[in-house]
C-alpha cells in the first residue's frame, strides 16, 4: 500500500479479501471453552469465502481518506460481519429457507438452528463491539459516528425494514418504486455505509463535498449491485452463483428483471455504473480502482 | 426527582415503569409504511408489561451518580431493547419453543416466526442506535463507552455465550461452578450492565470506586435474580409466572435449585441480596432504593 499506483482491480481485490479474512480471523475468538459450538458457527459464517466487496470498499475509500490501513481493516471486518449476520437470518427456515450459501451448506444446516440464530446474535453485536473499541480509533467521536452509522444502515429503517419489505412483496406485483426502495434499504445501505465508513474513519466532516460523492458513489454501486444481481439470478445456474438461482420466480417476487426485462435491467445496471464512476470525478486517478469496481459489480458472473 | 428523599420502592418502581414505557414508546417508529408489521412486531416484543427491573436500574444509578434523568431514561430504554430482543429469539420454537411470555402469545405466534426473529434483529440494533445518538449524552466519550459496554455484556462473551451454554447444558448434569457461569453470562451480564450504565453515563471512570461498588452490586443483584428465578421456576404455577413454569425440571437442566436444594437456593438468594446491600455502603442514604431493590429480587412472586 506504499506504492501509490493502484493496483489492477483483481488483484486488489484478492489481496484485499485476504487481508479482510485475517482481520476477520483476529477479531472473532478461538474455538474453546463452554460457548465453542457458538464460535465456530460464527467462524463458519463470517470466513465462508465470501468476495469481500463491503469490506473492500471500506479499504479503498479509507485509503482515498487518509486513514490508517489497520483500522480500515477492523472497520472493513466489521461490515463484514454485520453482512455474514444478516445472511446468516436471511438463510432460515422461516425466512429463505436456504440450504446452499456460497456453494456450502448454509449456517443452520451445518449446525442446527438454534446455533444459526445466536451466530448470527452474536455477529451483529460483535460488528459493533468492534468499531467502538478504541484500537479501531482513538478519537471516541469517530468511533461513535461509526456505530451510529452502521445501526442507522441495518435496523428497521435500513437492511432489516428492506427485509420485511421484500418478504411481504412474495406473491405479488411491486411497482418499480418499491422495489428500488426495497433494495435501497436491503442492500443498498449496507453498500453505501461500507463507501461512507472510509471517509469517516478518514475524519471526513458529514458536509464534506468528498464524502457526499463518496456516499452518492456508494448509492449508485448498491443499486447497480442489486439490478446486476437480479440478472445474475434468472439468467445463472445454481452451480455459477452458489445459491440457488431462480428463487425470485419461484416466490413470484418482483424485481429489476420482471419489471424491465433482461435488456432493461442490463441497461439499468449500465446506466447506474457509469453515475457511480462520474460521482468520483474530483478524486482524479487515485479513484481508479474504485471506478473499475463499479463495472466489475455489474459484470461479475457470481 | 426533585424531592431528595428515596420514594418507597414499589412506588419509585411504577413511576420507573411508566416513565420507561413512555420512553420505548417514543424512542421506536409509529407503525406505518410498508415496514409497520415489523414495526408493530418490535413495539409488541418491547412494550408487552415487563417489569422494567433493568431500566429501573439505570435510573435509580444515573440519578446516583448526578446523570440527566432524560438521557437516562434513554439508556434505560436502550436496555430494555436489547432485553426485549434476547427474549423474542430465546422463545423461538429452535430454542426454547414457548408459547407465553408474561401472560400473553410470545411475539412468534402473535406474529410469525419470519418477523419474530427479524423483529428481534431489529431492536438489538435499536439498542446501540440510541445509546450513539447524540441526544444521548453530547460528549462522544461517553456514548462511545456506553455502547461498547453494552456490546460486551449482550455478544458471545456475554448474554449469547451464556445462552449457548444453557443450550448445550440440557439433559446434562451442570457442576456449580459452570451453572454460576452460565447465569453471569445469560442474565447477570446485563444487570450488571443496567446498574454500570447509570455510572458511565455520569462520567464515572473505570477504576472509579463508587463504580467498583456499582458493578459489585451489580454482579451480586444478578446471580440473585437467577437464583430466585430458579427457586419460583420450581415453586409457582404458569398462571403466576405469565410464562410456562417447570421448564428447567422438563428439559433436565440443572439449576440452582438441582443443585442446592429449595431451602440451600432460597439461603444462596438471602446470602447474595446482603452482599449486593452492603456493596453499596459507601453511598449511604441515597441508595435506599437500591438496597430495597436487592430485596424486591429475591422476595418476589413472578
Amino acid at each position: 500500500m506504499t506504492d501509490s499506483r493502484p493496483l489492477p482491480l483483481k488483484e486488489a481485490l484478492a489481496q484485499a479479501c485476504r487481508e479482510i479474512e485475517q482481520s476477520i480471523d483476529r477479531l472473532l475468538p478461538p474455538v474453546s471453552g463452554d460457548e465453542s459450538l457458538l464460535i465456530e458457527a460464527m467462524r463458519y459464517a463470517a470466513l465462508n469465502g465470501g468476495k469481500r466487496l463491503r469490506g473492500f470498499l471500506v479499504l479503498e475509500t479509507a485509503a482515498l481518506f487518509g486513514a490508517d490501513h489497520d483500522a480500515a481493516l477492523r472497520v472493513a471486518a466489521s461490515v463484514e460481519f454485520l453482512h455474514a449476520y444478516s445472511l446468516v437470518h436471511d438463510d432460515l427456515p422461516a425466512m429463505d429457507d436456504d440450504d446452499l450459501r456460497r456453494g456450502k451448506p448454509s449456517t443452520h444446516k451445518k449446525f442446527n438452528e438454534a446455533f444459526a440464530i445466536l451466530a448470527g446474535d452474536a455477529l451483529q453485536t460483535r460488528a459493533f463491539e468492534v468499531l467502538l473499541e478504541p484500537a479501531t480509533q482513538a478519537d471516541p467521536t469517530i468511533r461513535a459516528h461509526l456505530a451510529l452509522a452502521l445501526a442507522q444502515a441495518s435496523g428497521a429503517a435500513g437492511m432489516v425494514g428492506g427485509q420485511v419489505i421484500d418478504i411481504r412483496g412474495e406473491g405479488r406485483a411491486l411497482p418499480l418504486e418499491q422495489v428500488q426502495r426495497l433494495h435501497a434499504l436491503k442492500t443498498g445501505a449496507l453498500i453505501r455505509y461500507a463507501a461512507e465508513a472510509g471517509a469517516i474513519l478518514g475524519g471526513a466532516a458529514e458536509d464534506d463535498p468528498r464524502r457526499l460523492a463518496i456516499r452518492a458513489y456508494g448509492d449508485d454501486l448498491g443499486t447497480a449491485f442489486q439490478v446486476a444481481d437480479d440478472v445474475l439470478d434468472s439468467t445463472a445456474s445454481t452451480e455459477e452463483l452458489g445459491k440457488t438461482a431462480g428463487k425470485d420466480e419461484d416466490a413470484s417476487k418482483s424485481n429489476y428483471v420482471s419489471l424491465l426485462g433482461i435488456d432493461g435491467a442490463r441497461a439499468e445496471a449500465r446506466r447506474l455504473s457509469t453515475q457511480a464512476r462520474d460521482a468520483l470525478s474530483s478524486f482524479g486517478p487515485r479513484a481508479e480502482t474504485l471506478r473499475s469496481l463499479a463495472d466489475y459489480f455489474v459484470e461479475r458472473r457470481s
